[in-house]
């Protein structure tokens, strides 16, 4: 896969927040007390864990969104993987400017250096396999597009980024047109030719009702590993086989030799724990 | 402990936000596919785990503000335990609008009755000792007041929200003022009156050197149980006494046992897991 | 098709930017200046033309947001075609406001009817074809998701709505990648399972080497009516064919009857002359 | 004329609007799985159309806004006339970001153009005689500053901004007060010492009856060439005469040589079909 | 004067930034830790001078905006006069809430009262002359329209709102274009017709070449009663006088006896001392 | 007292306002007019009375965001004492850019600068005693941080920023718990143990009531100067003595030698008049 583009359209506005939630109207008011204000550091940020990183352009310009005089080098990039002790930036300028950043820095940089850790390790389960990791629309508010990135930074896929993106075709929605063929119908007639149709089936009967028609996707929902074998054979490579439910590090390796193509897990945005980064004085 | 206040004065930016990030420019597809203009629904959010909720507000909110005519019928409050199968809130109005914002209004709720019900184990954890579980300035970026929220409505305590709030001197402003006398004697001068003020020590010899001067609160960093004891011991009640560092469900009980008064935990608010909710059709 | 979702969560902030844009810091000094802050009046928006309108919940909101105790009584519904000196609205409330809003109101209404019905128009052209006719992303700056809505109201369909929604291939691409096997490899290697993939094709020669691989649609750029015929033959119903260049209401019905399944105008939104509405004292 | 400042201080909310609204979270899609993220590349932008062009430095910062290290170099500035085939302007850079920023860029430049190449076409057919062009409050929403900034660059004139920078009664301005008269003594009476007054009549018989009092410009609305010479006579160069109504390039000289100073023009902001560049790779 | 409508499309972006101002993250820390939630309670503002007051829109607003549910009942209205112990404003509701929003209710009511207050002291000096007392654009940051609204409410006039609305020339203009004629001449081609046309003079040898182009008004820069009587003399009706410079309580009543039709006051916006409201408990 | 970092990450947002308020959309329509667009000027800020600045840095950046090509040359900073025909910046760039954002920066800079020298006055008054000068609420809004900031500059000190900073108890609260003891056991188990607590007193038997318990500080509020040393006396050092109620320049000594350490001043932020400084050309 080649490098993704950071989605920088979005950092300016969230940094600013960020910086202005960690500062309110006094600023630090630590260093402003007892540092003086031409002091001048150089410290690195160093990872205390095994994983993979995602993030420093967000830690990067957290910084320089509050001083744009501070300096960097770059030793690591997202995507890398990293060991304990391992520097992956080096910073320096007014200190003062450091330490006021710094947490916000490191909020944006430990979080999302988790979830591409954590999806590298569900990534890593299922190699060998036809299956890719893929995250879902449970994401924290206002931080999708960077969650998503950091899905991709360990080694995993994008799902659907909205609501806007692609059709996702739930019970709700086949109860509410009056089956499967009426939704689908629908989806036909009212929806752009641009944008995918993907429809969720829990049974293999429902499976089978579906693929009398043409779709791009079907998601397989809480299905067992054998189900999932049988749900695959039936659809003998017309639609991609999406899994779902019941989807951790334990189960993932199992539901991948299913052979379906994606395994969609929500706790890469919704739960990974925090990758331990510190910043430490040189 | 009084109920908080929910800060209502945040809500509408955050939430507009996230509407935007799930709806874009086109908004649900599918539902605007496949479902009828006028239909509507009714339906529930049912918890599927043990717990302690929070966040019930912004969901409400994440609802209303797509569609100001649906209307809710609340089951429960904000810090009220859950038992699996629990309704915590019933939803009926437009179909199109309540599914369009489904998933903004879960992803608040779970995400924040996540953050209660770890809080809630921990301080479960302590029940009993002279400690109380707060949280850190370890939040993720554009949700700290929020998080924190969720984290009082576990039943935790706020530790600063941001460097505004007050001092907290860390090895860091020690180094920089030439000293523990000095750097108190700088925040003495500089800072506000008005400001709480509390320096971390890593050991007892640094602790013995701070209690020569007035502080309010000292941050026991990494500490074992035993050295917390003779700390605390130290301190005789001139200082608040915060642990900090290697806090987890094992270690906290011992932690607290040492008889400090606070004990900071960074992974309520940076690595708790969702709380698992759903909205089921009645 | 079915009636969309007018896309709501986007209004308010289009509204009061284009309030703010006609305000100022003074507001109307003329009705400031003339007329007494408690005189009321009734008044109706009529259409002075032929045509389908679009943007009523636009111009409705338009006086809301400026005076939420303004009234209305709709006459008519977005797609709805409309005849000179039909009234699509009355209003009734506070003269100055009404007056103050007036403007801002019938600039989003006067201009997205414009789309509708020139849309209307081009769909008129291949009644009775395969074709439907589609929006491009010549759209105006800040305008997209309303001019997207308004082209629907006319009875068109929307292309993607941004970069982020398909794919779609230009010479750009194919050139920088080594050529189109090698451009659709990073496409299947590098997009998500839940995009739609369209690629741009001059000549009759390169839409031959497309259809070697797997492509959900193909733009047939700048190619004569005959030439369209041949695409459509070659394809033979294995991705949808959209015909775009050079179509305007002479040229529209002759690219329709080659058999294309789309057709794309960019005039629709950034070219429609607006339509004319009138707001008269009742 | 002197070269009028462009609106710079207007252009960043708006560039970043559109940015976003083309780029959503995901980005450009297409760009992000085929072109390298190192690869650059130079281009320009050539005119396709006869005309004159307007808001160069709009598409320029879009670029910029978007990727700061993006090159430029100017080959013509606003206000020019161009010729097919015409470069306006040269573009080096990485190639992923100026093809995920050229739309939005263009979509400015186009629109732009259009407004300043329709006002040149009035401009020229009044040549010789004492009428300017100007335009109305008859804008797109939240571009209205950029559209007249076009038709300065085309060589017309700017009538007011928006309700707050001058007062211009109307009938139901009119009617409220009671008459001619009762209107103009509130305005005397109420308005800014700092602000222009001009009053719309429909009869040489209302034009009298307001020639009793003082104002700076009279809006003769929807009179005959015939008529409006009648009106400018009656004037005697007491008031600026302003013609409105019916205007367009088949009837505007006409409209023009009855020695009125400023003929007012809705379709200049409302209705300018698009000026067509290309991008085109060097 | 007829009463002018407060600028409330403003309104809302303003308070909101006020009260995150006062409220931060953490919001009233005081009242949510010792009142109960669903505390309510009446209380009343009171004038504890006499003045004139303004600003009630926006302190009712501070409170709805932070709490809809809080009712009010108006005992005067902008312009009114007021004497001590005069009650303008009852209001009930949450105890929680209308403590959380006391202070920016006050702080706007206050600040735009002290400036209605000081403008009606200048405005009572100057009756019985033909000089009106206005305002300038030495404004606080961010608050023009509303201050600009506040001096109205005291019985003075606007100035122009901003660079945007009128033509005024100062010495750096007239230098810059080469003479007083080379000016106005730039004036007349530049600018619109909309706009009205002052220029500065600090002398009557200025003022006399001034007189011989036609401009809206004249700006008679820091000259003393006599001279501006001889000023008002030369200008014999053709221009509007202006005064300004040295004006205070104590000058402008002989300033106004030279006959000037306005009198500009750069402290009513920038140096208007508070006017005291209290809110106390019924 | 050490130099205390200025708000600078409010800066931008807070400029970006005031600058729109006075372009609006059509911008200096005077130097746009008159002025050719590539003209350059030196000038500089000169102050024109005896005092204190504050503020510099929002000046200078009042121009920069409005060109960044604008050079400076600081001669004085925030803190200084001026006296007048002192220098404090000089400008060098366009013309029309500089004349455009003079008036913005100036409004800053003037503002501030009356508040730093407000404060001077004060703190002068009170050498020799233990008391400090300190600034509250009574801000104006949207201008904070600045208005705290410039009494720092000032030689004074911060009270809390907001409701959200510190723990202030009043009248209404002691009433709503039922007492003293009952108001502070309520902070004391659900207030943060990072915030400090401070109570209002209004006579020497609340005092006595108060010193029962730990509280950090007493408001001492509207005592007479001999009252004031009495419950310094009281107090015997085991709390901040803040006096407020009755302050000005004339009272404020005879406060101060009453030995508290704190007097509050609403003034300092709510009716200090504005510092005179003039843009000259050089």
């Amino acid at each position: 896969m080649i490098e993704t583009t950071f989605p920088h359209h979005l950092t300016k506005r969230s940094i600013r927040a960020a910086l202005e939630e960690d500062l309110g109207l006094a600023g630090d008011i630590t260093g402003n007390a007892v540092i003086a204000p031409d002091e001048t550091m150089t410290c690195s940020i160093t990872s205390r864990e095994q994983g993979v990183i995602a993030g420093l352009p967000l830690a990067i310009n957290a910084f320089r969104v509050h001083d744009p005089s501070i300096e960097f080098t770059r030793k690591m990039h997202d995507g890398d993987k990293v060991e304990v002790g391992d520097v992956v930036l080096t910073i320096k300028g007014n200190s003062r400017a450091i330490l006021a950043a710094e947490r916000v820095a490191l909020n944006y940089l430990c979080h999302l250096s988790g979830i591409a850790s954590l999806t590298a390790k569900f990534v890593e389960q299922v190699e060998g396999t036809k299956a890719a990791i893929c995250c879902t629309r449970k994401t924290l508010p206002g931080l999708r597009a960077f969650q998503k990135y950091a899905v991709r930074a360990g080694g995993g896929r994008n799902h659907r980024y909205g609501l806007d993106q692609a059709i996702l075709i739930k019970d709700n929605h086949i109860a509410s047109a009056g089956g499967i063929k009426e939704v689908l119908d629908k989806v036909r007639i009212n929806a752009s030719h641009m944008v995918r149709v993907e429809i969720e089936v829990d049974t293999l009967e429902q499976l089978q009702e579906v693929l009398n028609y043409k779709v791009d996707a079907v998601l397989l929902d809480n299905m067992s590993p054998d189900t999932l074998k049988k749900a695959v054979a039936l659809v003998e490579g017309r639609a991609i086989c999406e899994a779902s439910g019941g989807v951790n590090l334990q189960t993932v390796k199992r539901i991948a030799q299913s052979g379906v193509n994606l395994i969609s897990v929500g706790a890469l945005t919704h739960s990974a724990p925090v990758f331990d980064f510190g910043l430490d004085e040189a």
